[in-house]
């Protein structure tokens, strides 16, 4: 795909650069990942959000086996052009634990762990099961 | 500093995780950049934010230039330990071009370029003078 914007954009040694994905109604971070050429191109020619998985290697369509799609409705980028804002209507969660957002833990000084202070929205074994 | 939930960040090999900051009351999100052990600890010993500057290598207290301090309101993670969210309350502006938020440029399709959707908060010029 030919875009200019997307040239612009500066991409680290291993062509990523991160992104964020934010609930455009609430303003609720949900997730940061990292993104790269086709997985932007990806995410402007469907209107969903599409990442590049670090684990797996490829660019992965957020939501493809849970269904919690992230309908894009804004892409942005910032003064240095090396990091991604994409806002977007999430369907179900966007965290793989169940959670509307991957940052449902609190730092508490003194506590032992990393408090969770969301409700989860969905069940994952029910969503995750093959 | 002595603080169980930092050592349960998975910092990457360079000892650094993204972070992301977000107005407390807006929910605009401000800035991304990177942050390493050092920084989360003056950032929660301080109440300031402080993230580590890639190109000065080493931490800084942002703001510090321009007096337009982050103070700290609630510091999150994510699922997979290695993000962190910060929601702050913002003086001035977070961007070093005067910007309120670092992501003021939007992508829209067949644009030459990225199109500026914000307006400036301060003078840069007048902000970093020296």
């Amino acid at each position: 795909m030919m875009d200019v914007l997307l040239d612009k954009l500066k991409f680290d040694a291993n062509g990523l650069v991160p992104v964020i994905v934010q609930d455009v109604e609430s303003g609720q971070v949900l997730v940061m990942a990292f993104t790269n050429r086709e997985a932007l191109e990806k995410t402007i020619a469907t209107g969903k959000v599409h990442t590049y998985s670090r684990s797996r290697g490829r660019v992965a369509l957020k939501g493809e086996s849970s269904g919690h799609f992230q309908h894009v409705k804004e892409v942005r980028t910032d003064c240095d052009l090396d990091a991604v804002l994409i806002k977007v209507v999430q369907v179900g969660g966007a965290c793989h634990e169940g959670y509307r957002s991957c940052f449902f833990r609190r730092y508490e000084a003194g506590g032992g762990d990393w408090k969770v202070v969301e409700q989860p929205v969905f069940d994952p074994k029910a969503v995750y099961k093959k």
